[in-house]
């Protein structure tokens, strides 16, 4: 069986169980936060969650674990068949991840943490995200999904990147991030109704508190 | 015929074209730079390149348009078949792009361009650069290519963003990142007698003087 490593508050965690439970999966969960002990090294090069242990072995990396599971397991498709609209997808998610999850990252340490991020940092931040949200509202379909009628893997990158950064945009820089964009936020309700978006939802209810509390005592 | 959008001195431009060239696949180049054009925006919902032209219509993203060339194209593979092992390969290449590649780019404007980039942002670009090439090491197989015996995406990955996160190491941070690890010394040795990294070192040469001239004066 499958055993997905990481923990219910990690936004790259929740996008591999919201596929795995889509899909119908059989899968375990071993809770683990990301670390650079030399034990955990061993099984995520870069200390990272989610990782993915197989029979074959361990392996990280959201996008890499969501094409995996596409290629070896049954269950609802999380990608179009044909190959361009293959591309399409990948190309999407890939930009939600590099252009809006990553730049909302790099202010995760102050708005989730009560820690303090550069001001260039935090320039820099706000600036790309603009831009990330902007190419999304180009390039998505939204109708009602972020490329057409289906779920994808776009949906979770989408999903769990989105809800982030709007409230990086709203704690650090006092700003709407979705207030010109309507159909990203109907995408969002219609999601919240998903009983495994909500189900991962409770979970990360769950386990938050706790989590924040953890993660400023280490600061 | 396909069409790649880009610019020789891109880095990310030439991980395709070497993909093209090894795959022996016929393709045309159209010059083109980063643009928030709005003609460009269409084709590029980023604005970035290299962007892939097909019959179908143009797509983004260096990762997305290597897959999409494996699915479509003939020629010389550049992803295992055994899915593990194309996970494997695809984790390699993402946590090249991730922990080496980016943090590097937020260095370019000081190191390539002359213009002058944050200490913050270079503090973190620093700590991130060399947790990244840890990663590497303890990941990489390097026998002698990134992922074994056979050349693979994350080789493409590797050659064109270890060179420039080298130059980026020694100015901005007086480190030789590869110091202490010969194995990707060698490989960039091997590659470097490759005819089509050869092809594109010259090609790139041939235009970096008026690229370099044209980014400083947009400065």
């Amino acid at each position: 069986m499958l055993t997905l490593h990481g923990f219910n508050v990690s936004n790259y965690f929740n996008m591999v169980k919201l596929a795995l439970l889509e899909k119908g999966v059989d899968f375990k969960i071993n809770v683990v936060h990301p670390s650079q002990d030399e034990a955990f090294l061993k099984i995520s090069p870069r200390g990272k969650v989610p990782c993915l242990e197989t029979e074959h072995g361990c392996f990280s990396e959201t996008n890499v674990i969501l094409e995996y599971l596409e290629e070896t397991q049954r269950g609802k498709p999380l990608l179009p068949k044909d190959p361009f609209e293959r591309a399409n997808v990948r190309a999407l998610a890939k930009e939600i991840e590099l252009y809006i999850e990553l730049p909302a990252r790099s202010c995760y340490p102050e708005v989730f943490f009560g820690g303090k991020v550069d001001q260039a940092i935090k320039d820099k931040a706000k600036a790309d995200l603009l831009n990330g949200v902007a190419a999304l509202k180009r390039h998505g379909e939204f109708s009602p999904y972020v490329a057409g009628n289906d779920m994808t893997i776009a949906d979770l990158m989408f999903l769990y990147s989105i809800d982030l950064a709007s409230i990086v945009a709203k704690k650090a820089f006092g700003i709407d991030l979705l207030a010109d964009f309507p159909e990203a936020k109907e995408l969002l309700e219609l999601l919240g109704r998903n009983p495994h978006v909500q189900q991962i939802e409770a979970d990360k209810k769950a386990e938050m508190a706790a989590f924040v509390a953890a993660a400023q005592a280490k600061r």
